[in-house]
């Protein structure tokens, strides 16, 4: 793999839209990564905002070969391959390699908890050792609040000088700015990217030297996003930011997932699109309608939809 | 499904034998399965203390046909099916329904957190209807220091209106005596059967009209938890009550299942027996040999290993 095509830039955790029978579909999938990818982000399929743990195994798999198939170029690819089980970490993590995506972002084996460094330490190893693949990029992905199993500076730095190069980068997801700053300033001189887990973060982000955000409301924001990116040391910056981190709020009066889901049916005039899969619900036509006026409030458009 | 042979009594979430190489070993674990068996202990499989969650699914499926092929009667088994995902929690629980399962644990899906009793119901739905299978008994797990996902008592009441007879019982691993009696005082009229997950809790939750236990030491201690299960209304079962605490507490001493595996490899003299996948841990030698010394004040035996 070449360092020419290493990922940088602004990256979405793709949302996958399911039919009522909680089937994904796969056209409007293709149609949503065709969207995104015109509006200059790249794709983290199967991450937690793409509802992927609520996928199986072969799912997943069966939506990258979707993906391949109708042309997505695998650069553009960073599929999330952490499941809570090594053999199944290492499947969908040597698919994706073998198909030339451009990493993989990979959880921490989350349903134990308090696990020590050494044990993460050895699950990443059994993951590089078994994917076998000199091409393989792993980017962790640090998301406490929900995995609950947080990635330390610490064992950052021994997957560091154990793996070198495989261990490409991380996804801070942890809201905490101290923690994103912290791993840039301890990696800085490493092949180690640092991407923020919110737009909020991206400008501080990138300021601090960082690689671009892999952020949720990329799926619906895409634009105003990649603009600020492509931007940043330029006047204006600031202000930018500031109506990124605006828009954002207005998504976040709901539950995430389900906000960005309703958000697409109502651009989109396609109802099918706001249906999730439990343990999570959809938002109600009440609150869905109160989210329109605050976001036409906002001005916010979805350009190319 | 007769009622006739509905679960009760002492059983264990099966600890899962890997060899050096982190596969599953076959051969011991239909050993160990009998073991308890003959010890009187009915078979938890893939639950925590199984390392299940480190298990593919792939793995999940073989090793049940690995007991059913060995003999292992299909109604002292009640396998750990629920994963993070629907589509895969309704195969498994397929799969062991249609051999006979006693019946089948359900984790909540576990990945996404602060979820709500609604989409948790709807989860448990879509298992129901989607395995559409009249002999399926569902016993909910309620384990929230691990899942971090719990199981309300609106959530079971709902449940329970809506599935009867198919919502069977539940493990309570929260280690919260408080929420067991509440459980035992809420559901007692209904055919729902509560489950302390820790022997230390059993007699409290016999005498409260409760189904019995489900506990990891009943991988190591099978004999002595069975006898109170059986002698519980008899003269000395607070005695025979405190030693179970006793011995458990041992174990508590490090890590449970490197702990209970470190024991077996020492009683059975077989080494590879220790093994863990990751992201847990073996104990070192050192520990292993402090417990050994606990275990060996404490009187501790396993007959017939």
């Amino acid at each position: 793999m070449s360092e020419l095509c290493r990922l940088r830039g602004v990256l979405s955790p793709v949302l996958t839209p399911f039919k009522e029978d909680l089937s994904p579909d796969p056209v409007r999938y293709i149609e949503h990564c065709r969207w995104l990818l015109d509006s200059g982000v790249s794709l983290a399929v199967f991450g937690t905002n793409s509802e992927a743990n609520s996928l199986s195994l072969s799912e997943r798999q069966w939506l990258l070969d979707v993906l391949l198939e109708a042309g997505v170029p695998p650069s553009s690819l960073l599929p999330g391959t952490g499941c809570c089980s090594f053999p199944e970490t290492v499947e969908l993590s040597r698919k994706a390699t073998a198909a030339g995506c451009a990493g993989v972002l990979v959880l921490p084996p989350f349903y134990y908890k308090n696990v020590s460094d050494e044990g993460l330490f050895n699950s990443y190893s059994e993951i590089v050792q078994r994917v076998g693949d000199a091409r393989l990029r792993i980017y962790l992905y640090h998301i406490p609040p929900i995995a609950q199993v947080p990635i330390s500076l610490g064992l950052i730095e021994r997957l560091l000088k154990a793996y070198p190069v495989v261990i490409a980068g991380i996804k801070d997801s942890s809201g905490d700015w101290d923690n994103t700053d912290a791993l840039l300033r301890n990696f800085q001189s490493e092949a180690f990217d640092v991407f923020c887990g919110s737009e909020v973060f991206l400008l501080r982000t990138l300021r601090g030297g960082g690689a671009g955000c892999i952020t949720a409301t990329g799926n619906v924001n895409p634009a105003a996003i990649v603009e600020l990116y492509r931007t940043w040391r330029e006047a204006g910056a600031d202000g930018k930011q500031a109506a990124l981190t605006k828009t954002r709020g207005c998504f976040e009066t709901l539950p995430m997932i389900a906000s960005m889901k309703s958000c697409i049916a109502w651009k989109r005039k396609v109802a099918e699109w706001a249906t999730v899969r439990p343990p999570l619900v959809r938002v109600s036509a009440e609150k869905a309608e109160g989210l329109q006026k605050l976001l036409d409030a906002d001005g916010f458009a979805m350009p190319g939809v």
